[in-house]
């Protein structure tokens, strides 16, 4: 076993198959976000506009945000200093997830150092304390919740894609003695969809089964405090175990989940990857909680407001230019390329000739022969700025000869209805 | 099924077996550090000295970390915005990597949001990778480090704990073709023994084996710059993975792997637990290069020397009153008890009466039977301190009727050579 030739091999197959990835070395600007300095290698770097962020209201740069992260560092010190159990719970970190069970309309929150980790902790400690407890997993579920689902020693069972029908097929195949434990995502981040959740709890209601909805793409974004979809529909008290994320919607980092005491209280007492881990910093709880609050008043309105508008605003003028956005009623603007070269080539170009910074995204984040490019308007994209993506979009589709639309998929603008201004002539939401 | 009175059930159960935890609210100060406000509800709180924290240096109230955070905060904002591969590769990241991997003396490194996240991502990518691959474990390894056994495809074998006639016979059993995969702690946490590290490489080079070394409790605090009891020992290069923590002894948050350029391409290309994750924050990654930085010099030194000193005293001062401090080489001061009940009740009467903060060692993350209070001077801890600590040790194995050491099991205290002072009279070294 020659073991450096292995890896070697490893990553050779990877560039082989155009899965290599390289990272994009980002010198963020908090005072001139959504740009950034692209630095590529030694002293060389270009101001860029990033288009793919997940920082989706740009709360990481909020003011108020960036000072109560340094106002916490300053009086706390920068590390918790210990896992949860000894020595790391510290008081802005008892303070938010308050917060977050407030926002949530819930007993009790959990956090943890970040959403991946929520997903696998709480799914798997919930599934392996039910006894002889049946997971029903949605397929198009992500990654984290994938590895829940399989760190767990519970029986699991996928449905279709937001099938109703299929997932009561399996509800009911499974008998209602049994534990039973339904797990999907509220918005599924890839194309921009949205599950029915009152049909889901429905379901869950009827052949009775817990919930556990993964928010991470909508928390902050939607409701009218940032509840996120469940709140929108007003159905976040009939899911059992809300999951959301601190790093995007707020800006900071950390998952978590919120849920009845009982619950909360268990996979608080029964998970290892909650327990051996060291607790979230105070300066970021701090940071997170501000960000959490900052979104369920009238700023936060106005900021989700702002970023419909400018998500609407974009998806309708890529169609409109006949670029093949994939339909969806959210803020995610998919659009299809289907093969892993030329998606890397588009993103590429779109740098090099546009100083557009947009991702490929290919296997293994989303099916192969589905390679996209995933657009993540923000509040602070200026309407110059989509008038130069949309340019350098087209550019680049006919430079690679990428198909446009067969029949120009026109979506209609339509701003809020409590939008300050229309299209045109919409000003920045923060300046 | 009624979810409701099964959690509350599996809750009960834990308190039966008095292993409920309740988490210390504190409220640090880091100007005062190690004291803390503890805040037991309402607006009551009280000070207390912490004697169980991982910040071994207290570098996460040292200045220039405090002032790296708020910078880079105000600099580039709060959060990182993605995943590394999607708009999340922040450029104090990148540095801190090329940080890291010098310290180390590896090509590369690789950053995860714990290290917790770092040994699951790095152990079973590993695993998975190198084709029928053999992982042999140490038994006491931490909960992350079998987790990432089991999370990976290859068979496993455990060998007792740093027993090198056993890890050989097992080598031998699995013959010189095949992959093996030696995964090891150099200092392991609860006991606060090291490992034979220069034994097991000879091992691992003779039987042609890949080793995975955490050195999560050693990274900042040993070696001429830090680099761990692998610098110390001068064994690095011989060790092909090292995986350390940027949240104990450099005082912030995250973890990492340093490593061969291929290796780290590897586990970053192929970990979905890496690539599936938003990115550690700027102002995180800033705070903690400026730590191993600092800890790099001559500062470093000084407070490891610091450090040790204050271990050594601890254990000298409490093995001269008669306790049974469990012995071993390290900064680590176990002190046994051997049952949770009692565990408990000794550090609540600490708390109460002592206002010293211990946190109870008890099942998971201790054998039943082997429950112990674990306490960890750092550099900042004063001589008062630590004649307070052993007063108050004293008064709560009386009062509990906790048996002493039957021969006072003397540790003699010996300063460094290069100790600035020495035993009544030594000062705190950051004042």
């Amino acid at each position: 076993m020659n073991y450096q030739r292995f890896f070697e091999d490893a990553i050779s197959k990877l560039k082989t198959e155009r899965r290599y990835r390289v990272f994009a070395d980002l010198d963020r600007d908090a005072s001139s976000f959504p740009r950034a300095l692209w630095r590529r290698g030694g002293d060389h770097a270009e101001e860029v506009v990033i288009w793919c962020s997940n920082d989706y209201l740009c709360m990481g740069r909020h003011p108020a945000v960036i000072e109560a992260m340094s106002r916490a560092a300053v009086r706390h010190g920068v590390g918790a200093g210990g896992t949860r159990n000894i020595s790391g719970t510290n008081h802005p970190l008892v303070e938010l997830e308050a917060e977050l069970a407030d926002l949530h309309g819930k007993d009790a929150a959990l956090v943890f150092t970040s959403g991946w980790i929520s997903n696998l902790a709480a799914i798997s400690t919930i599934g392996d304390l039910l006894p002889d407890c049946l997971i029903l997993s949605d397929e198009l579920n992500h990654n984290s919740m994938i590895e829940g689902v399989r760190r767990s020693k519970a029986e699991r069972r996928i449905f279709r894609h937001n099938d109703l029908a299929h997932l009561e097929e399996l509800l009911i195949e499974a008998g209602p003695a049994r534990a039973k434990f339904i797990v999907f995502e509220s918005l599924y981040s890839m194309n921009g969809d949205i599950a029915p959740i009152a049909d889901i709890a429905d379901l869950a209601q009827r052949y009775n089964a817990m919930t556990y909805m993964d928010e991470v793409h909508a928390v902050g974004l939607y409701g009218p405090r940032g509840g996120g979809i469940a709140e929108r529909d007003d159905v976040m008290r009939r899911i059992d175990v809300i999951e959301g994320t601190l790093a995007k919607g707020f800006g900071a980092l950390g998952g978590y989940i919120a849920a009845d005491a009982a619950i909360i209280d268990a996979v608080r007492s029964y998970s290892p990857s909650f327990i051996f881990t060291t607790a979230l910093p105070p300066a970021v709880a701090s940071a997170a909680r501000t960000a959490v609050k900052l979104l369920k008043g009238a700023e936060g309105a106005e900021l989700r407001a702002q970023h419909q508008r400018q998500a609407m605003l974009t998806k309708h003028a890529l169609s409109a230019a006949g670029l093949p956005v994939m339909p969806n009623s959210s803020h995610i603007v998919p659009v299809f390329v289907g093969d892993a070269e030329l998606c890397k080539r588009a993103t590429d170009m779109l740098l090099e000739r546009h100083s557009i910074y947009i991702q490929p995204i290919n296997y293994p984040t989303v099916a192969k022969g589905t390679e996209r490019l995933r657009i993540t308007p923000g509040p602070l994209h200026t309407d110059a700025h989509i008038v130069d993506l949309v340019e350098g979009l087209v550019d680049v589709w006919k430079s690679l000869k990428l198909p446009f639309a067969e029949r120009p998929n026109v979506i209609e603008f339509r701003p809020q209805p409590d939008a300050r201004c229309t299209l045109p002539d919409f000003k920045r939401a923060a300046e």
